[in-house]
């Protein structure tokens, strides 16, 4: 589900502004670096090990920021595990978008709403690692300007970690991050009939 | 790195072994039951991923068993977050094996002592998950017979998740798993001149 921008030279526009991006920050490496982990791929592995991240930053005393877009109402072990931790900001999108509804309006008010709350940690530099989960399928939906969203990004605190998931991350993601990861599905539980698992899937 | 055992006959057995117990799971698939998360493959992310399925459990109350192979001295955040949780327990094999010392005597002894606590668990029935992180590369490298480590895992209580991490997962591995993801490298931040980052890697 990758895509890219249809209007060529604005794609164009946008690959080098990235670029640029990149080979000054190739340039400046140094020790203590934000770095921008993206986790793609249509395997299981993906939002865990976001959350995993998450733990090993608080476990360093690190301030940490999590977006959930497309959880909804689900309840997760994630949700009630790290919301009484100390030193994380947890979001979750509001309720409204779900697979069912398949109504494009209110989903792009959600959508908005929950990257408002992105936006503003992004541009906090008490924040030492920000967590977007499943933010690529708002972009391949176009609920979200994927412009604004790698603007954001790339406008971050210099020290400041990101951890993207979800599948079909656009070339533009791909380009942008430092470290990419395709989590490939080679087999899932599901096909041997057992269902979606406390404590690992949810 | 993935390898197979070279006796033909016992390699033959081996897979009939797990063809049974993989057939035996299919045909008795309910809504609960202990499965198998394998996360292989050269890619960053597969003990953060190990590490949020812990995050999710907590959360649910559930008891979580942790053996980490390989991570020797090293601190990392992750130990030091967990530790200080409720219904966990946390083993670190114990210092000995490094990639440096080359010690294959002292690695194989370092390597049974964390093996035994991670059998403990696999036949504790009050564990409701278990994770063997970077399991694997201990296989590979014929510091514990992979028989015996299939046995365990094949006999582990029913309802009892596992969750598996590293490297060139065997064949045998691979079969048996319930869920496998293999997360590939598309691109390491490293190759950008950023060392491991607090928080990410550690």
């Amino acid at each position: 589900m990758s895509k890219t921008i249809t209007d060529p030279v604005l794609h164009a526009k946008r690959m080098q502004a990235i670029k640029a991006h990149v080979d000054k920050r190739i340039a400046n490496a140094q020790e203590d670096k934000g770095t921008f982990v993206l986790l793609t791929g249509n395997g299981k592995g993906k939002s865990s090990s976001a959350l995993g991240m998450v733990a090993r930053a608080l476990g360093h005393n690190m301030k940490v920021g999590v977006v959930q877009f497309l959880k909804g109402e689900w309840n997760t072990g994630e949700i009630d595990f790290f919301k009484k931790q100390d030193g994380v900001q947890w979001e979750i999108m509001p309720a409204g978008f779900t697979w069912e509804t398949q109504n494009r309006e209110s989903d792009i008010a959600s959508s908005q709403q929950a990257w408002e709350k992105a936006k503003a940690m992004l541009s906090n530099s008490g924040m030492d690692l920000v967590v977007l989960d499943e933010l690529t399928y708002l972009l391949h939906y176009e609920y979200l300007n994927e412009g604004d969203v790698l603007n954001a990004i790339m406008n971050r605190p210099d020290n400041q970690h990101l951890v993207v998931t979800g599948r079909g991350a656009s070339d533009a993601f791909i380009e942008l991050a430092d470290t990419v990861s395709e989590i490939k599905e080679i087999k899932h539980a599901f096909k041997r009939g057992i269902k979606a698992q406390k404590g690992l899937e949810f």
